[in-house]
């Protein structure tokens, strides 16, 4: 069966250059505005300071036409996910999200609510990594051991976001971006990761997947295959689990 | 009871002006002289080619006048560790080498051996990352889920290797490794942080703690305390559990 999912996943919710989401505003106000959305549920569990950071997005997006609420306002995040037809994951920790959404019990109850088409998913930097496949190509520290490193699995495939070709100085000796990807592709169990650059987004409707944004993504593949997409690319191969 | 254990924890094998593992090779060589160690036990396992991993030790540290040998051409792990009186686990994947420590019930072994006083343990980089109270604080990508993220504990904090302090670019909107180890200690489980700058290691004698080699550690302590520590600082302070 088709999926009917529907889903933004930004590299991250700054980039250099734009105020918070700024980048972003055209893709999320129509993505939401075309399904008639007006409400939205933030899920701040990435970080621990709930109502700051519900406060912060809630301060960008309600002058765009959104009402947002933090899931931890309701009695029951299930029933808050029930209640709303759109949900954005909010960055931070993607460790502690995860840990958070299955503590929840909400990993398996928003990929089948967003597959059924019945919830938009909107997710930044760890809530994008959490949206994936695995979390196995987050650049954040394990600060806390979730029960899995699986995701919801809204695409079949991995991303890194905050792609950057190059970060470490020239006399250090720590990993690169590109090799830390290459040692998890070594792996049995790799799938294609997709490196967003900062102010890149998929935009997922159906079985159709289009890189927007300012910025591209890079696709790293078994074999050392490196293949860069710039903005407003059609990547939907990615979709098939085949290709995953 | 009064640990026996003796280690050296390098921050990681390579340091920008130096060979591999030059920077250390002096106390690498009084630490297993001193305790009449002429063979030293490699496990190349956060590494996927185990071969070309220990001869590239070998290569190096056989003309200082030890016997390398790599775990994976003996029959059996846990009789590898009994034969021999000093360990050397190298760098590369910290999820990917505790895992397979786990696999091969080492992380135990290992432990119980070094606190009887029966084992020498050298780290780097990931393999000091595992020797420490948990891999919390590791830089590596999750490529793998290991059955828990606690380490072996010849030490009761955490280490975090090839510290800098800073590494992005002034556009990159990712986080610094500052404000990752600080997402740590606001975790109700977390231990301070020493961050071991490229070129210093830790050197554990019983309940004594040096820091030596040619660069200092940090250390991270809830509260957003940060404290210097030049190499040849006695930071003994830091085995008592209490402190941890």
């Amino acid at each position: 069966m088709q999926s009917r999912r529907q889903a933004l996943l930004l590299s991250s919710s700054n980039c250099h250059g734009y105020s918070m989401l700024e980048f972003a505003k055209q893709e999320i106000c129509s993505f939401l505005e075309r399904n008639g959305v007006k409400k939205l549920l933030f899920v701040p569990y990435a970080q621990n300071d709930f109502d700051k950071y519900t406060a912060k997005i809630k301060e960008v997006m309600d002058p765009w036409g959104f009402e947002v609420s933090g899931i931890h306002t309701y009695d029951n995040p299930i029933n808050a996910v029930n209640s709303n037809k759109a949900i954005f994951v909010g960055g931070g920790n993607t460790f502690l999200l995860l840990k958070r959404l299955y503590e929840n019990n909400l990993v398996d109850h928003i990929r089948n609510k967003v597959n059924e088409g019945n919830l938009l998913y909107m997710g930044s930097s760890a809530g994008t990594n959490v949206a994936t496949k695995s979390i196995h190509t987050t650049n954040d520290m394990p600060i806390i051991y979730p029960p899995s490193f699986d995701g919801i699995k809204i695409v079949p495939f991995n991303i890194n976001p905050h792609y950057l070709d190059k970060v470490e100085s020239e006399t250090h000796k720590g990993e690169t971006r590109d090799q830390r990807i290459g040692e998890y592709l070594e792996m049995p169990h790799a799938s294609p990761v997709l490196g967003l650059r900062e102010g890149s987004l998929l935009k997922v409707d159906g079985d159709t997947l289009l890189i927007k944004g300012v910025a591209g993504a890079v696709l790293f593949e078994k074999g050392n295959k490196k293949t860069d997409y710039p903005a407003d690319s059609d990547v939907s191969f990615l979709l098939n689990a085949n290709n995953a």
